[in-house]
């Protein structure tokens, strides 16, 4: 317990008075269901590095990052200022502002194999114009996704996501489950689901519905899957794949952009065509992106004398967003990528020996200045491997509850870890001595669970 | 031309250079196709209340307000002031925030009907959640919208937004129309189509889906459709037929809310279920809200045994969108509104006049402080009514270029005008006075549309 505030006792009084305010004018007391905690959520008062300090003065040390968005850090003191000279100008203008222009040109210098680039506000918006943009350039109906994965909540790209052992039906044939009640079953019927990693499995149900796949989406590092890579094979047989049926491979890179200096995507021979942006390039500002090669970008272009996907959107590329996320990206150069992975690598060895040391049956698997504990001896490279049943997800709470209220420490409600560039070795070494102390309480009952 | 730079001779040169540099890395030069003008866009500098400097150092005088969503221009300072606090202590956290809370509680004071409230990123993602919760709600996958009617670019709520002369078909039963090429066959199947203010043909229509049928969504002021208002026959219609068939009546009044103090629903005898917020409601930042009945809310409420609509969003509920907001519509009181409504109410009779002066068949829409000119004589209450041909729409431009370039005015490209509170009686007698000038050049081609 080496944060500052570790001696006072938090007993969240004030959080629990606003969230009894809360539940009367948000539904179920949150806006984002991310941050709810039972018996109630903590609120956040001030935050700066590495750290937030929550409404009853308690300082935290955080491994979240806003879902892995902010890669500096809070209030970073380049983007608090750059953000804060902009306001003086306004927000957004029914007009373009060079500071889009700076951005795009940025990113594709960047990630060249980008081209061509279009503004969203979140990670959402950029998978639904992904998806939507695969459709307008093929003339063709269907997306195939991974079963397990996490893309937003546009209905086709969440379908199965959150499937589990008793709808999921045969790997072989894995069945598209709908996350939201009332999801029209005509959408069911336009998503083919896959196993992650399984190149065998995936390209049988692939060629079943060769003539009508727009796009396959692939999150290279899917972190609801079980945040481990997709290996080079897999990603080859879809690209080959996608080259033989007239189709698009597109990734989500919302979360995996962070992995590498040009993305997840650095890592495989072979290179998406339409890649979807958000969170990090935001520079902790609403965004998300679409990228990719000019000749299917153009399904959006306004010049065409016919515009097969009219896109707009009031906020889009407003120069708030654009500021902060290009001075955020700008400070996240080669050296910085590099630096922070050889960090998160760090850490995860310490975690590893932990784990030894406490002898439990878990692993850790990432990629990147991303981890995240398992519950299992072996570490996963399929969905249905990494599901975690209800007894699991139990002592993930209370491990969690644990980091969160005595040791001080915030970790992403997956028991995963999102690194920014502000945190130090001294701040590993703090998460890996509370994990230490917090698996030894919870370890009579994970060895329960083998 | 009152406007400050009006004897600066502005060509857009800065602003060129920019887009050619734009086009190397957007498509099409630009992130949002509603700031696309031929033969480039002009690029902001800066802006103050109701003035925007381009990047040449010319100031327009500004009716459009990012398309309607600063209902108190640019930088205003309590907005600029309350934002620069809140960059200092965090844009983002895996925690809640008492911002988010102070916002819903004075939206529900504001528009007691909401009950509950939860935030998103944008119209389009408030929109696509109310569609998802309808469905959630009642189990049944249709959904009703109005010919013409812009909802965000979600698939279902997009459809038969463009409608033309040559695919609307029989008004009886309009054609669900694509707005994106690909639009999957299955999303169109599921979306019934019906002619605004029409109670007969509308109410047959959602007869023969009956069913089937989720929500019915309206846009109570529906700008794309001409800026008038549904007759408080229709809405009754709708909500009655609603009532008897199992289906929820929803709004999108992401536009629309800045109509009255509690939005444009205010003026009708009936309530909806669900309203879709955006906009204005951001106070110049990213936003959306879906807000109205605890019991269909409550779909949302990740507290349920069985949650039927999961939900997040990384920014969701940014404590930046939501301090910026809620002072925003804090200023935006009952005598704001009432004032700024007066003025509008002003700004259309003045421009009615001008129409008179000039002797064009023209007439002018609208409700509060928006308003928009058409070029004909008999105001429209129909899309069909108010659809625009090609020679109108080169009549538009050309009008919106001399508005732009000669009087250094910007309106919205539909040639509507959403005011803000920082416009004086001066700015509008700049405006009609420029109309005037305006008008009188596009007159004969005017002549000739009839």
């Amino acid at each position: 317990m080496n944060s500052k505030n570790s001696n006072q006792n938090s007993n969240g009084e004030t959080s629990k008075a606003i969230y009894e305010r809360a539940v009367g004018v948000l539904t179920g007391g949150v806006s984002r269901n991310t941050i709810f905690r039972k018996p109630y959520p903590y609120y956040a008062s001030s935050a700066k590095g590495s750290y937030i300090t929550d409404i009853d003065g308690i300082e935290r040390l955080d491994f979240a990052n806003n879902m892995a968005s902010l890669v500096h850090g809070h209030s970073h003191p380049a983007i608090v200022s750059a953000v804060t000279e902009q306001l003086q100008k306004g927000s957004a203008y029914t007009m373009g502002t060079e500071a889009e222009v700076l951005f795009a040109e940025h990113l594709i210098k960047r990630s060249p194999r980008f081209e061509k680039i279009r503004f969203m506000n979140s990670g959402t918006e950029a998978v639904m114009t992904m998806i939507k943009a695969s459709r307008a350039f093929t003339g063709k109906p269907k997306i195939a996704k991974a079963e397990g994965a996490y893309h937003g909540t546009y209905d086709y790209a969440e379908i199965s996501q959150t499937a589990n052992p008793s709808n999921w039906g045969d790997i072989n044939k894995p069945n598209a489950v709908p996350v939201v009640q009332g999801t029209p079953q005509k959408v069911l019927d336009d998503v083919v689901i896959f196993p992650f990693n399984d190149i065998e499995r995936t390209i049988h149900l692939l060629d079943q519905n060769a003539s009508e796949i727009a796009c396959v989406l692939i999150d290279p590092v899917p972190h609801r899957i079980g945040l481990f890579p997709a290996s080079n094979e897999f990603i080859e047989a879809i690209y080959n794949w996608t080259r033989k049926n007239n189709a698009l491979m597109v990734f989500d890179e919302v979360v995996s952009y962070r992995v590498n200096y040009a993305g997840a995507q650095c890592s495989y021979s072979v290179k998406p065509d339409l890649t979807a942006l958000g969170k990090i390039i935001g520079g902790g500002f609403p965004v998300g992106a679409l990228a990719g090669k000019a000749e299917i970008m153009e399904v959006l272009d306004p010049r065409g004398t016919f515009l097969k996907h009219p896109h707009s959107g009031t906020f889009s590329s407003n120069p708030v967003s654009m500021t902060a996320g290009r001075v955020a990206m700008e400070m996240f150069d080669e050296k910085a990528v590099l630096d922070l992975n050889t960090l998160a690598m760090t850490a995860r060895k310490q975690i590893e020996e932990v784990i030894k040391i406490v002898d439990v049956p878990m692993c850790i698997t990432g990629a990147g200045s991303m981890f995240k504990l398992h519950f299992q001896e072996k570490a996963p490279n399929k969905y249905r491997d990494a599901y975690q049943n209800k007894e699991t997800k139990e002592i993930i709470d209370e491990l969690l509850d644990y980091m969160f209220l005595k040791e001080n420490i915030i970790m992403i409600n997956t028991v995963a870890c999102m690194l920014s560039t502000t945190l130090t070795q001294n701040n590993i070494d703090q998460l890996s001595e509370a994990l230490l102390r917090g698996l030894k309480i919870v370890k009579p009952k994970i060895d329960r669970l083998v």
